[in-house]
């Protein structure tokens, strides 16, 4: 539908003698929902609109919102110069956390400074803007539980007042995202507006909103990892997964085994100490964001284990007769030692992770092979009268679970629920017999139609998603250990990210998925290249998980664009590009 | 083959007392021409050598130089410590141009000061490095026929002293860009060292190396382009081929016609104005590096053009219909003042571009049916008695072609070779009838096996190959005209690019390839990204087109991950990273 733009009188009169250096050739009129350019003339100046003014309103309503909120959105086709250097906020605060709520304000007044071309001064003038916010709760806790919803009015009365209610500090604080989409700078003016009214409410359809990043394949550095959280909380994501150590490399300064990092990290100044850790978890938890410790095993160890004698296969050489991908690595499960040095790790990660509501133990990828290429493991499994067949080393690899699942309780005040990926063990009949589908979630890799996923759900567990063929964000490129291309391969377009929904994978038990998680695993990537495998992929998962839309990749297109630009220009983030900047200046006129 | 590795005393003198805050925890040893980690201890320390140290020697003499010299090398196992204050130039330098030999000096003195992390501080004492430079004129004309090759040789007494000999300057600068890669940080004592002794003489394989960039489909900043120059110089590229304009966006700022880029770039922001193209051709040339001007026409026009009345089809819309992307247009090259702009636009071009030796016409992808479309151009061609046939729609190219280098030949005071995209009129019986084989270079962009690529070569045309199943960089992407990926997916790995043989692809007739250009189209990529699509696949074009090494993409893979690691460090290009850190670090242990 396409509505009629009013622009406020006094935002008009600021115009007269206006006259910048580089004047824009063209602006915008919304024609059968799309933005078409216009050329600017001094006669239609005075009514003609900027293209992010006319995307506010002319797309959907409002075409600058991503996520899409759930709730109905009261529309408008107005908006009014504010003036950035007055906005205020409101709070009953004393229900506010005050140290996260600064950095949540600060980090909002930020966002609107960026929005301003850096060559330009802030104009002075405009509506001042007063920010109301009410929350019932100053509990910062943020589980499974928590509720990540708010409502957003914003009405024009004395001034702009924008009017946030919710039960937390973290729904407050989407709501302040929402509000930030809903200001634009409009280079026509050069100036910046807010829509004058609306009202909707929001919350997602998801829990659990996540990308994964793997910092032991390649070292990224703290500085990466909080521009990733930055995008993350942009569009509403809401758990950072730390895929922090494997067998490649051990960045994680353990102060209670410092041979660790100090043998594992790949230099000394690729690591991460307990300030760096709790630092991002403080830095995302003021972004409603959780990080989750991952520390996979008993597979994907190697590097930093060299002194412990507690590994098996560890560097075996052909590697393909043991694992899959170079070093191999697995834990001496059955050495009673090891689960000390567990309860160490566990214990300085509980503390650094400041006691996380979920914790991640990998179980990725065990190798039959490689434990059976120890004599000595083998020695110990016939001493218990097992055998030495594939059961056995299930039955294994569930002494290692148990082991190790009581060894976390044993440090952790939270007792909480432990992710595992998909693997042989997630099978049945090993599935029932050693992962209790009370304490264990499932996070499956495997294909979104694989029939694998269903008999997990129908055992009960809870899932999150990250199917392979959609999810996994390193797919498509170049292979590393020969020529051709990687083994997921092809590369996975937005489109296909977006268009992932949770019920073509769980079906009736949709409700079951806690949510889903993009993978980027690093075995290609650094920092360098970092942002551009993320985003804007990243943001189509946070659309399907946060609104769930009917609606397809297509419709919301547009929206997309406007994303892409807004995590550049306000994140510094390097995010691809998906199209030719003609099609986000020329709506619609793309797609075949 | 396994070499031992002499360390001068004084270097290991430094060592005694030497403690840094941060430790490295291995050393290198070097095994069956591989460099295998060593933990460093109290004992072995004296004798350990880092890992850019063991890279020098161990793998290849030298494991550090991409792309790989093309003469006999002198072997050496020695290094010793430079000092970074002490580096000097003794050039018989009435023989160079004084301001683009500082250009060079300064800029080797820069690139040395990258070498060390920037946390430490340069450390003082070890040897004076002096370069003494030789060349025999000091004509900066750089065409085909400019010899690049030189001559380096390096001896220790009284202090390290670099031999250069070359006829000219570009030769000079390879040598230095060479020189500086025998230049490494040695982590383990905190220093600068260089081969002792050694030398060698050095030319490339083909006389064109190039990378295309295209800055329509998206901007890239004069920053970004000379980011890519900088990498383009490291691994001795010789072309930038600039793809300026196209249908998207005419950033190009043309002062006898204003409107081109006033209508046709993105924003006022987005143009480059004779200044801004003079600069990057200056900073190209201190590199080494030709700017080669492409204005395709008489296709890929547009966005531009809008007051001219001299475009048909433009933006016609299903645009299916009349070209392969949006947004079409095409020149009316029936109409006799369309020669007029063009003469304009060509007299700016060769003037900012500062005469070049060689001009790129395009001729991408001419649509029949957009021509087609326009009743004037038809009744134009009636008149003459003309059909409307496909043939008759060459001819009129040809018309055009014709008319557009008489064009350039009146302004441009190089009577330059003009370069073409194959296309339909590339093909028999046009490709005699209208396409002069002294005058035109035609560049391939089909696949390397196509059959049509020898039929060019058996008329004495002069060839650059960018066959798209190797060279065309933006493959393997998601698409964006709808969803699934891109046309040519999938995504062409560095390996792929190494194995691109000239003569697997020209045959006997190797010797009319002049050699080959990357192409980055930029439909899905603007600057943020722009790094890890080019690097560090273009050193694998480069060391193919320089060296053209009988050995395949396996035996250059340890060198080519040193190679990455410079560009990020040296450079600041966000490269892409090929493997896991530990590949770099456990050399031979990943592939299979």
């Amino acid at each position: 539908m396409s509505r009629f733009l009013l622009l406020f009188g006094f935002a008009l009169n600021a115009l007269i003698g206006l006259s910048l250096a580089n004047e824009p050739a063209w602006g915008y009129r919304c024609e059968h929902s799309n933005c078409k350019k216009v050329e600017l003339t001094e006669e239609n100046k005075k009514t003609a609109v900027s293209l992010s003014v006319c995307r506010l309103f002319c797309d959907e309503v409002y075409g600058t919102l991503w996520p899409k909120p759930t709730g109905e959105i009261a529309p408008s086709n107005e908006v009014v110069k504010i003036n950035l250097h007055d906005i205020t906020f409101k709070t009953n605060n004393f229900k506010l956390y005050p140290a996260y709520w600064a950095m949540a304000t600060d980090r909002f007044l930020e966002m609107q400074k960026k929005k301003f071309p850096t060559k330009y001064s802030v104009k002075s003038g405009g509506n001042p803007l007063v920010i109301e916010v009410l929350v019932d709760s100053d509990d910062m806790t943020f589980n499974l539980d928590t509720y990540e919803g708010y409502k957003l009015k914003i009405v024009d009365q004395d001034g702009v007042h924008a009017i946030v209610t919710a039960k937390n500090f973290y729904g407050a604080r989407n709501a302040l995202e929402s509000l930030s989409q809903l200001i634009v700078y409009d280079n026509i003016r050069n100036e910046i507006v807010i829509v004058s009214s609306t009202e909707f409410s929001d919350e997602p359809k998801f829990k659990y909103r996540a990308i994964l990043l793997d910092t032991s394949r390649n070292y990224f550095s703290i500085e990466a990892i909080k521009r990733t959280i930055e995008g993350m909380a942009m569009v509403k994501l809401n758990t950072f997964h730390w895929h922090i150590t494997d067998s490649q490399s051990f960045p994680m300064v353990v102060k209670s085994h410092p041979d660790l990092s100090k043998l594992g990290a790949y230099s000394p100044d690729k690591i991460y100490t307990a300030e760096d850790i709790k630092d991002v978890v403080r830095f995302a938890k003021a972004r409603g964001i959780r990080v989750l410790p991952e520390f996979d095993a008993p597979a994907h160890v190697g590097e930093g284990w060299q002194k412990k004698g507690l590994t098996t296969c560890f560097n075996a050489q052909p590697w393909k007769d043991f694992c899959v991908e170079a070093p191999c690595g697995q834990l001496a499960v059955h050495k009673d030692e090891l689960y000390d040095v567990l309860e160490d790790i566990y214990r300085e990660m509980v503390e650094n992770f400041e006691y996380p509501d979920l914790f991640h133990m990998g179980g990725d990828e065990v190798s039959v092979s490689c434990w059976n290429s120890s004599a000595d493991l083998q020695k110990w499994m016939l001493n218990k009268n097992w055998g030495l067949t594939d059961k056995d080393f299930m039955r294994l690899w569930g002494h290692f679970q148990s082991n190790a699942i009581s060894r976390l309780d044993k440090v952790n005040i939270n007792k909480t629920q432990v992710i595992l990926w998909t693997s042989h063990l997630t099978e049945e009949p090993f599935l029932s017999q050693y992962l209790n589908n009370e304490r264990y979630i499932i996070q499956i890799w495997t294909t979104g139609d694989d029939p694998k996923v269903k008999t997990i759900l129908e055992k009960g567990y809870k899932m999150i998603v990250s199917n392979y063929d959609a999810l996994y964000f390193d797919c498509g490129f170049g292979a590393w250990v020969t020529d051709g291309n990687n083994w997921c391969s092809p590369y996975i377009g937005w489109q296909k990210v977006y268009d992932n929904r949770m019920e073509n994978i769980a079906g009736n038990y949709v409700n079951q998925v806690y949510g889903a998680a993009a993978a980027l695993w690093s075995e290609q990537v650094d920092e360098f290249a970092l942002d551009a495998k993320l985003w804007p992929r990243a943001s189509a998962l946070a659309e399907r998980l946060w609104s769930d839309p009917e609606g397809g990749w297509k419709s919301a297109e547009s929206r997309m664009l406007v994303n892409r630009r807004r995590l550049v220009d306000i994140a510094g983030i390097a995010a691809e590009r998906l199209q030719p900047e003609w099609c986000l200046q020329n709506e619609g006129d793309c797609p075949i």
